[in-house]
């Protein structure tokens, strides 16, 4: 084709092309031949024929595609309305993790997301979530080497998910093996390295690990860039880094082993702010130059993950993922060419993703032998005083442990809510063991009420907290019979709730729906008292182990410093 | 280990470690836990124990073991002949085509040249030849897409071998489905785009192409880099670029895009300049800065061939594969560690490579069913005078056509050593076809002698030259007596040969010995009168399709502009 011996099937003429390979544009035409560039230049004539589709660019400015290198898109939306929005705004390429799926249905649950990508107008790729836990029950499921393996042999499957440093440093032998394996195949493995520095992280790296998205610095990234570890700077959902990161925008040596990404977005960002074209724009906005912020979110990601020979830019042979804006410094897509077709027109979308029909194994995924009741979350104790530990929240995210000497009531520890100390449950749901455990958290606000939900991190748990178990009760029981979901009650009322019904953490509604529940959902927990600026976000990492350091679940709590689970009651 | 909770097996210490990732120099410690780097740093107290072998590099400079990106390493030489000269010089990384082995064996020949790169002291990759060739008889013996599949999932294999251009525009099948089937299974193509430009270009890396290390100029290094093409640069046996392309030496952006590599070295200058570390300190003299001369022998290919998470550089996680060298100017190792072993000190190897026991199938492959006689080499004709077609060497490698008018003596064309034209003759010797054709060629310069090789690019034939028949004869006789080699007879005399017994291709003689008797047979043909530098290889690619334009193999003449066989009468 690009003898001029054949026709284009897509022709995009009189653009300014951004070529990310010697970062210079050149005033050119794209010729698309099925999937894949065939020719960029100016000696077009006998190439565009009668059933050539022409787009005319003149005045405007080709980027190659966007590429999110790590974020999660396992929910809260379907498949097919995420890749919406992502499409809309001029992404091509996602590479995601499947924690949240895969800690509800461990192997399972990876294999129906896998089906989920198939056959869409943008590509996605998988990194195998490790679901390094603290619920022994879920560790029970999760991933095994085998498995990994058999996974891995997938081409859209590019490696392991993030594991957090701490266990690999803590020597946990499941995580380690699956490094191995990982580094054995010759694929990448997803690091998670926040706050980790000298002698510790180059521990962590020296178990395999190809990458960070953790760095909230230049330092931290400075310090990692020269272990070998690439960097993805993340700017969505749960943190945003650039503005310190831009730092370095200068450092071109930096910036060739930096991309930037997501970690995960929601419905309301997709909404009001878009997708990749946001965070490339802020980029720009922070004096990154615009190709630099451009490779970022192109080419150095598709060389990172062994796909520069497919993705990244535009040039032969490569797929035809094209964003066409109105200028370098504008991240606007106009035309958004994705695999050869014009997916994407001034934000609306003209090839729809395939709406994935889940399989019955993801739906309803809540087992509950039996309705809860405000007695499931009694803390019966001995004695008349003492000394408990609670979780502390910090931030919205962090918490820390702390003693505090309370009355038993009844024979039993309660909420005091004068105090800001509330119930706290972690009660297993994924995997019908009926096991729960309930503690004590200070400094969430509420004053009345309760909030339960399957959209947590790490484990297949709920998490409820509460001024008030009948509220709790209401809120588990309401989860169950939404087959999954968060849900807001106060006086034995739902207030809000979001059906999550495929794997607890997925609803099929339409992205305004969900974002407008999610809205309502905190600011009911805002009007009960709540004092997180995201208070589901808050929940949903009470299990993690990513983030210190008293962290919870059904089998009690558990102390990251101390790499063990700790008593309720200390005395 | 890197915790401080184990012993070292190695350190390096006090030395200035080159970091490749953030092109910075660290006063530090390197310290090493079986094959692999455990930690690069200065708090290393409790990492030196009393089982740790230690290495004093105070006042020295480590740098990332060197990495030869495209070469032929399957001959003249064994395995182990080539690799003790690598690793005494700082080289623990070979990429190597095998089209040398696979011209003569196929398929079989691939898998036992995988044989011998095993658990070697430097690591060995392998692309598979596509054995692209004029010889209908090669081609029928040449790989298949389900054999390259196999070898594809070998780990070892990352690719596809160089395929020469001309084929691909040309749409030679196998070729092209040899490219779509590498690309498939997500690995390189490497790519052989000698002269090519504009749309040709463009459509030759349209079907996959990855790389190119064909490049003379800057400005070819340039219009590459603009497609996505890696480039080597190449420096060695059959040509050398670095000093022409040494223009761009303060281009970063090219030079993240740019490896250094040899193409095949000689035995002679294995001796005399050595193998990579040559290249290097040759770059550094150009006028590079020594880091990114470095770093284009070692992360650059590493990341090319996707394989820096293992490779490259002196981090963490990575192989210790590290050369000791006096300073960063000065590219001399001292010391050679590979997969965390000392295999080398100042030039004595400590770790002898394992000398391979090639397997009888690749031993005596000259299938000739009986002596060659003068006659063989007549070229019966019909008239007085014809108008012939000659192959013209223009230079030692580029031939073009001549027509010229020749007088018949008693019905045959003969050598006219008055107007240079001597007999040239392809005979088909690995596939036992019995196949053989003569022409006349102008401008090797031969008063009188002959010269036989089965050392041939890219067919399984053998190459005679002569003034003479009966020496002609001879010399194809003593190289099916040697079981392959390279020989010069004059007045029926063997003057000077080598003998290449493994796969026509390789001796296992000593490398001083192989230099001396390629030396000796240089010696020989230039005092017959020959005029070529290297007359060997002169004779070695008549019949390959990658030098322009008119060929030889045993089927005929080969035009390369014409792509089809042309005839030697023509009138």
């Amino acid at each position: 084709m690009a003898l001029g011996e054949a026709e284009a099937d897509l022709a995009i003429i009189n653009g300014s092309v951004v070529n990310v390979y010697n970062s210079e544009i050149e005033k050119a035409s794209v010729l698309i031949k099925g999937e894949r560039i065939a020719y960029v230049g100016n000696d077009t004539a006998r190439s565009i024929g009668a059933k050539t589709k022409v787009i005319d660019a003149a005045g405007k400015t080709l980027v190659p595609g966007f590429i999110d290198g790590h974020t999660h898109i396992d929910g809260p939306y379907s498949i097919s309305g995420i890749l919406s929005y992502a499409i809309a705004g001029g992404t091509t390429t996602i590479v995601t993790e499947v924690s949240d799926v895969g800690s509800v249905l461990g192997y399972e649950g990876i294999v129906q997301f896998l089906a989920s990508i198939k056959d869409q107008p943008a590509k996605v790729f998988v990194v195998v979530p490790p679901l390094v836990t603290l619920s022994p029950v879920t560790e029970e499921h999760a991933i095994t080497v085998p498995q990994l393996r058999r996974l891995l042999r997938r081409k859209n499957v590019l490696g392991l998910g993030e594991v957090y440093w701490g266990d690999v440093v803590n020597g946990q032998r499941r995580a380690l093996d699956l490094i191995a394996e990982t580094v054995r195949q010759g694929k990448k493995v997803e690091g998670h390295s926040a706050g980790a520095t000298g002698k510790k992280l180059q521990a962590y790296v020296s178990s395999g690990v190809s990458s960070c998205h953790e760095p909230i610095s230049a330092e931290e990234v400075k310090e990692r860039i020269k272990l070998g570890l690439f960097i993805l700077i993340r700017e969505g959902a749960v943190r945003r880094e650039l503005e310190a990161i831009s730092q370095i925008k200068d450092d071109d040596n930096a910036i060739s082993r930096l991309a930037i990404s997501t970690d995960g977005v929601t419905p309301e960002q997709l909404i009001s702010d878009g997708y990749m074209e946001f965070v490339v724009q802020k980029a720009i906005n922070l004096g990154f130059e615009p190709i630099r912020a451009i490779q970022m979110a192109t080419v150095n990601v598709a060389r990172y993950f062994a796909m520069d020979d497919d993705i990244g830019g535009i040039a032969p042979g490569k797929y035809a993922d094209i964003a066409v804006i109105p200028n370098l410094k504008t991240i606007k897509a106009e035309y958004v060419i994705s695999n050869g077709r014009l997916v994407s027109q001034n934000g609306q979308v003209l090839i729809p993703p395939r709406e994935h029909r889940y399989p019955r194994s993801l739906w309803n995924t809540v087992h509950l032998a039996r309705d809860f009741t405000a007695d499931d979350f009694a803390i019966p104790v001995e004695g008349h005083r003492l000394k408990v530990r609670l979780i502390d929240q910090v931030t919205n995210l962090v918490t820390r442990e702390e003693f505090v000497d309370m009355p038993a009531t009844d024979g039993q520890l309660k909420a005091d809510v004068g105090q800001d100390i509330l119930k706290v449950a972690a009660i297993e749901s994924s995997y019908g063991t009926g096991q729960s455990f309930v503690g004590l958290i200070r400094g969430l606000g509420l004053k009345r009420g309760a909030m339960a939900t399957t959209d947590v991190w790490d484990c297949g748990d709920i998490i409820a907290v509460g001024a008030d178990e009948t509220d709790m009760a209401r809120a588990v029981n309401r989860t169950r019979e939404l087959g999954g979901g968060s849900v807001v009650c106060a006086g034995g009322r739902i207030v809000a709730e979001l059906a999550l019904p495929v794997a607890g953490e997925i609803s099929t509604e339409p992205m305004e729906t969900i974002a407008e529940k999610f809205r309502r959902i905190q600011e009911a927990v805002t009007e009960l008292g709540g004092s997180s600026p995201n208070f589901g976000l808050t929940l949903a990492v009470l299990p993690s182990p990513a983030i210190p350091f008293l962290r919870i679940c059904e089998s009690g709590l558990f102390n990251l410093r101390e790499n063990s689970f700790v008593d309720l009651i200390v005395g």
